[in-house]
Formats: C-alpha cells, sequence, structure tokens
C-alpha cells in the first residue's frame, strides 16, 4: 500500500477540485474523503492508461508514476 | 434532482456491492454513500451510455432511466 502522509505532499494540485479534505466543492467533482484505496487507485491508473477517458484527470495522471498513484490513494483513503 | 426515497426503493441490486449503506465490502469496489449527486448521476449516464467502460456497471446501467438515475444519485448522496 501507499504512504498517506507521501501521498499528501502530492496532493496539492488534487485539492484545487476534490478539496482540501477531499470533499469536493463543486457537485460534478466526486469527493475522495474515505474512498476505498484499491478503488482510488485503479480510477488514476485508468486515468493514466486511458482506460477511463476523461479530458480533465488525463493530464492529471499522465505524469504519476506507481509510487505517486498508491501513495495519492493511500493519503484519500485515510480521509 | 432525484427523489431519494425512491432511489432506496431501486437500490437493492447496487447494495450487493456497493453495500447496504453505499459502504463497500470490497477495496475494488466505491463507496457511495455521501458521494456529490451530479458526480453519481454522471457516471451512472456514462456506463448506460458507454461512454464510461465498464463491464459489470454498465449492465447495471443499462436499464435504467433517467428518472432512475436520478433517484438512485439522490439517494446515495444523502447517507
Amino acid at each position: 500500500a501507499g504512504n498517506a502522509d507521501a501521498g499528501k505532499a502530492k496532493s496539492a494540485v488534487c485539492a484545487a477540485c476534490h478539496g482540501a479534505e477531499g470533499i469536493s466543492a463543486m457537485d460534478i467533482y466526486p469527493n475522495l474523503a474515505g474512498q476505498k484505496e484499491a478503488y482510488l487507485a485503479s480510477q488514476l491508473q485508468h486515468f493514466r492508461d486511458g482506460q477511463r477517458d476523461n479530458p480533465i484527470m488525463a493530464p492529471m495522471a499522465k505524469p504519476l508514476s506507481d509510487a505517486d498513484i498508491a501513495d495519492l490513494a493511500a493519503y484519500y483513503a485515510s480521509l
């Protein structure tokens, strides 16, 4: 599993849409706080590899390493 | 917006994977409880029309009407 603290450090850009505590301010952007860790990781991988097609999330996920994804998933699942 | 009570009545099949209270028992299936209503509705529409490709969710969403989708989104957002 990832490291939640490391994930928090990498989450600044995510917070812009998903909220500082993982509760988004926009009804169309999902809350991430307390979401399932494996689900979060799988969705980030799918955004990265294009299996899940989303014009906003694709460029966000593209630069992420597997470790980044694991850490971010651990962080948001921990909220 | 949809009707949460009507959504609850239609949620029996969803509960199998997403949990009776919208907190799933499997790490790979997302929690739905307290998720954003518009996000839930948009994802069900995307599963229904294939914009979001998922072999498990496609047959679940296919038979849903717009009203079903609105009610289910209202229900899970209310948890």
